[in-house]
């Protein structure tokens, strides 16, 4: 049971923005921005670094909505999810996004961890300024996600079906279709 | 130096905001509704958390800048802040703020860090749902804000007076004259 009465059965995330419309709005935004918006980065990769990120965080809810929304974005579907969450080192994707995933990796411990080893090894890949830019963002606002979700102990169904049928709506309709209706004027 | 080419000099989140405009906007607007948007808790008290949270991220930057914020609101000044930085649980501040910046604590730790027993001792020292929900989301989102400040090894000035003349400004003109012009159809 959540720590707060959010007034809503909603697991996760989706009661926390109706809780707090005007952080809601805010949050809801960020994430399409950041998984979603113009990027060199693919939908499905960017999906991949919020899973990993939010498995390294132990966060059930972040970690399986987002690899439900990687897994159907990538050809290699659910199967690599799953090896990027155990060893995200040794599992077989493009040396850039090993590279990119090992910065997720040290954001996720902390922004100090990030070296200039990580970052010219990601360079060294094909990496672009833009693409580290928006994995150390991206790393860095599911730390704040995946806490804001366990911080209130907020429900996480245990069910995949529930996580696969909410990545096929937010494919297709994104992340601001979850956020609450915009208050007056905005 | 930062790890990435800023095309700027300004230092900490200042140069990461007009980097990268379409998330600097929304990084901007979701500090001021968090830290001087309505709530409950006044101003200086929400700059502490922030303060408190980063100090324990280890930033160097975000907490001097929101150090300097909280002591120019609080009554108590510079000296209240740097003893919440040295130790909160000892720190002379309300029974109430004590046990929310307990919560921000455990936030900074992990989600799954904040007990049923962190929130009883809030809501017995007359903290509300929405007090204990802002101060769960602040200490995320300065888990998020502290991340990518360091993530990218951003230019963190020594001098306190940098941080003392950007709290006047924050605190008379608000974090969205921070933030960078918005884009078309915005």
């Amino acid at each position: 049971m959540p720590h707060i009465d959010l007034h809503s059965d909603e697991p996760g995330l989706l009661g926390l923005l109706r809780f707090r419309p005007e952080t809601g709005r805010l949050l809801s935004e960020l994430a399409e921005v950041l998984l979603r918006g113009p990027s060199a980065l693919t939908a499905g990769e960017r999906e991949l670094i919020a899973a990993h990120v939010s498995a390294l965080n132990g966060c059930h809810f972040c970690s399986s909505a987002h690899g439900a929304c990687a897994a159907i974005q990538l050809p290699e579907g659910m199967a690599l999810v799953d090896q990027v969450r155990a060893d995200a080192s040794s599992a077989p994707v493009t040396p850039k996004l090993r590279a990119l995933l090992a910065i997720a990796s040290a954001v996720q411990h902390g922004g100090h961890n990030v070296s200039v080893a990580h970052v010219t090894e990601a360079r060294l890949a094909g990496a672009t300024d833009l693409e580290i830019h928006d994995t150390v963002l991206i790393a860095a606002a599911f730390c704040m996600y995946n806490r804001y979700v366990d911080g209130l102990d907020t429900i996480a169904p245990e069910d995949p079906a529930f996580y696969a049928v909410g990545a096929q709506l937010l494919v297709t309709f994104g992340y601001l279709a979850m956020s609450p209706p915009p208050g007056p004027g905005t």
